[in-house]
């Protein structure tokens, strides 16, 4: 930790602010610049340090130089985090696909739906069953019959489930019946869930908060880690900026700056990152090109249909299958492998 | 609802478009533009049209015209919401002034800082017992024996109290304890929560997520009133842009607008609008010559040890005492009344 | 300057760096924390070195610590700027209002304007002859004629005039007419245009870009200042965030903050700041609650038929002379003076 | 355009606003619904209408439906623009590279990048010869000289070239010695520029302000195709949000939405849409990913003593080198086609 002189701070001053940091065990070591004088802070410091620092006289300005999360950090772990679900790899250069609606709507739908994933060549099958709705006059989903839906329809065509987790208290039955869970971005700084979270070991897709930063999105992987719960991977799905032509800003940039600061795998999410059926395909294409360890994608028989009005962002099942056969071509090129002939994955949704 | 047709759509398509709305049960009504043609939709259209209409070939945009909110709405509840708790009213034209530390931390601080408040001439005492809290390794608050010691410094000193509240199973307990219940930036969308407010009668201060429209805190507001809690104020508390100097930028534009669109009382958090203490006062006093109807500060007897580190932005408690006096010559040539000698509320926090 | 290395920086490459720091003519201070080691860069450093610096292997971070600006700073400049244009005081405690139409439209709507703008006990006549807009189709402005209209009636009337200049071909012609030029938002960073501003010195009011950060403001202004102009007061008017309900978002905290880093005059304009018309007299209270100098209002006769469009966000003649009745009383509490009948200035647009 | 009225309007009120409008020569169409009433305005109305209608009693909203730009519009023009400039066809389907120094520092440097640009497959060279800069103490380029250098280096290699132009003036002199001129983000809307450059016909590569939305940016070319200049790329190079860790937020969505709005060729800019070199490789592909026809990165043969301090996100030569092998692999799978071996470019910069 820095802490900053201002221009005018009295040498007195100075030692005062000296003695106060050395009072806390750890040690003040200065440098005069020829403008200001700056002190570095040596040693473990108490996080408050910082805010005392800077509210006393005399200190413009305090910098933290060490991250506030270790867990997720590259620094502390250089090795990718590789998450293996029933054989399918998240993070080890095998591209995961991800696919299906925004919302399980009925047991047929979503038998029909896993099929054309399946045969399409995606190895996860999303689905939601709970719906977080900014109004309270929306449809709210099915509940936990589409849980049970959702893992026969996976068991059946040999897919990994992955569905969303609203509230501390649906963890358990979640994790019950789906193999990865789902946080959303308006949950990405629920703490109680996070800590929920932390106690299992089911992996989780944390998604960024639509206004998060990359370092808040870390230092809310690290809950879950610091919980003792390593299957982390991390879900870059737009942020919210001044342009309102479309739903979000897709922010790729985070796709090589996560790999960077951290060993957890970078998952993309191009159908909210865009709003858009049409920008969706050229979006998965440029989430691969710039690094993602896979992509989730909502894909709906009938779209038109869709109880969630999500449907406008939805690909048709011909055009999910469609880009699976372009991405079998790209991935070799881009460092990393996809198969869509695979054998289907072990035991998948066995649970 | 309006559809709008893109610029080459054919006379064929249009009429499918039509009769697609027509199936509906509402009636669609054809304007014919130079350049384009536009479809009004009449009636009480299914939420999904809208998002159907939006991916049919041939539509360029769908403008949805009624609000999604209602019961939050001035148009359907021309007069002011006043919420009278133990005396005090909010939302009628008397400025309420809040105040106290960002974390209750012992029953000696609470009560001392509750004696400076009321002295002051404050109505009610802050204090959070549970802390939201970005990284794992921080101070997560006191839990409920804080809210007992402020319970108690309430009643003793004649204040009013309002704590933060985080997940649905708190709610009876803070509500128990506490006058009002606040709910956080990053909670303003957890719709379980919501809901669970929408229960209980009472009062609560909803807080703009930091990065949420109007539209969005009005929607977030109309949860809890759906559910049965008429006693809603909202609470602009800075969002998040893209300039740092400030820890987040407060947006006073809020005050009028949502005084037009609602019906609501409209406080205003300095404190965390401007995340440093030097700049409290001067928007505070810019706060209320917005028209807010009351402010919630952060004020600290010992800032520099504060235990969250939000030091920084509290108020010593003589600036909050010289701030209300200022108020009290303010409010009157600001269409308000605000008076620091009142008698103590009746029956104040004797729940 | 501090250059923070990487976790795991060997004791080689540090040294490395210190040989390549030193060459530069400046010395490297090593502090060695528990995590990391920094290096603290003391001596005026070529702008460069922190690029170079920022791009070594080994270095994570580089910060910067003096500000890029000097004559701006109140480091520097202790005492308010205090701009005097024939009697106008403008950062000497003593409001200034300006008001006028967006766009000079002919000699009689100025003349009536200035009269309306006087009579309510304004200072500065704002109006504009060359118009910026973002589409080609659009109304350009009067141009030199306009300039020549609003000297006869500021003069005619006793008020200053201020307006826009766009390119450096027309500050002369501008400052000939003019009290004071006007920098528009979209102009902050056309760094031709402020050097030329530079070297005149008739009184600058510079615009904050609608996206530019408090230190791009600055240092926007220390070009005209470097230039040999010392006459500049800077202008918040609103920027722009993901709220799209209003025209932008007025940040009051703008006003505080630029009085502490800045000894320059800080005006308000909360016609751009908000966009609507009953936004402007609530957000013109709280901009001189929160400190502004003075006040950039747009005021128009018949709004409905303005030529620009921008009728929709100015004041009737008799909001604006309403609101400076309501100044006149809220001043005194607000540590400035402001009297709506003081004589008219001496010799105003005499020139 | 389209009207929205007020929950409580008078059938009084709406009639004359009718007749308000119609009074304009466009016809008014009333479609009532449940809740509001909306008029729809059809013929060609003044763009004043709709500001008058938006401050009238009893109007809520006012939305135009027509784009405002119509030379740049694909409805207007359904075929994609191809610049074809000395064989160097932008917009068709071939990938162009363009690569080069942030600024031209000396004849020896500039020639040497050259043939390194044009080794790697590159068919541009950039460079800037006068360089807008936030700090008035800062480099500001070589200026004409560094033109000439630019000119005789690509002539010799075989390489168009590219520069910034920053104000009318410098218009003629650029596009005498340089193949395209490039506005830079903070002149995107400086209209005087825009203008100048519709009166010629060297092709424009217009860059996104770093705050513009899409319909700003294609306004903005409207300026200068109205002025009869049909030869103009777009330019996507990051724009300003809360992310703070990146320069910039890469805006790849903006890639398919131009192309879906515009029939103008999209230029991608990941170096400074990054402001990180190691960032730059990832994003450049992405970029193509998406489907841009062009990318413009910074190459310099020694970044750490670049003269700008842009050296941070500029790629070594043989890091460009790499990328372009890639490229030439990648391009077909995506749509395009580009080659690294290809004949020098006929004549460029034979001018």
């Amino acid at each position: 930790m820095i802490a900053i002189m201002s221009h005018a701070t009295s040498e007195e001053r100075l030692q005062e602010i000296v003695r106060h940091i050395e009072k806390q065990g750890v040690t003040a070591h200065i440098s005069r610049g020829t403008d200001r004088v700056v002190i570095g802070i040596i040693g473990k410091a108490d996080p408050k340090l910082a805010e005392q620092l800077r509210q006393m006289s005399g200190v413009e300005e305090v910098i933290k130089i060490s991250k506030s999360y270790k867990l997720a950090s590259r620094d502390f772990h250089p090795d990718n985090t590789v998450i293996d679900i029933k054989g399918v790899k998240i993070g080890g250069g095998e591209l995961v696909m991800m696919g299906g609606p925004c919302a399980v709507e009925s047991p047929r739908q979503i038998d029909e739906i896993a099929r054309l994933i399946k045969a399409a060549g995606g190895q996860v099958m999303r689905g939601g069953a709970f719906k977080p709705r900014t109004g309270p006059y929306s449809f709210q989903g099915i509940g936990v019959e589409g849980l049970e839906w959702m893992a026969e329809a996976g068991k059946k065509h040999g897919l990994l489930t992955i569905t969303e987790v609203m509230t501390p208290e649906y963890v358990d039955i979640c994790a019950q019946y789906t193999d990865i869970l789902q946080i959303g971005t308006r949950n990405m700084q629920n703490f109680d869930l996070l800590r929920k979270l932390g106690t299992i070991d089911t992996p989780i897709m944390l998604k960024r908060g639509f206004s998060a930063t990359y370092d808040e999105l870390l230092n809310a992987s690290e809950y879950i880690l610091a919980g003792g719960n390593p299957n982390v991977m991390l879900c870059e799905r737009g942020i919210r900026t001044f342009e309102s032509y479309t739903r979000n800003t897709l922010d790729l940039n985070a796709v090589p700056v996560l790999h960077q600061l951290s060993h957890l795998p970078v998952i993309v999410d191009p159908s909210h990152g865009t709003g858009r059926r049409e920008l969706v395909v050229p979006m998965s294409k440029a989430a691969v090109a710039a690094g993602a360890d896979g992509l989730i994608i909502e894909v709906h028989t009938d779209p038109d249909n869709s109880m969630t009005g999500d449907g406008v962002q939805s690909l048709y099942p011909e055009q999910f299958a469609e880009l699976l056969q372009d991405m079998e071509k790209l991935a070799p090129l881009l460092g990393r492998s996809f198969n869509t002939h695979k054998e289907p994955v072990s035991s998948a949704s066995s649970k």
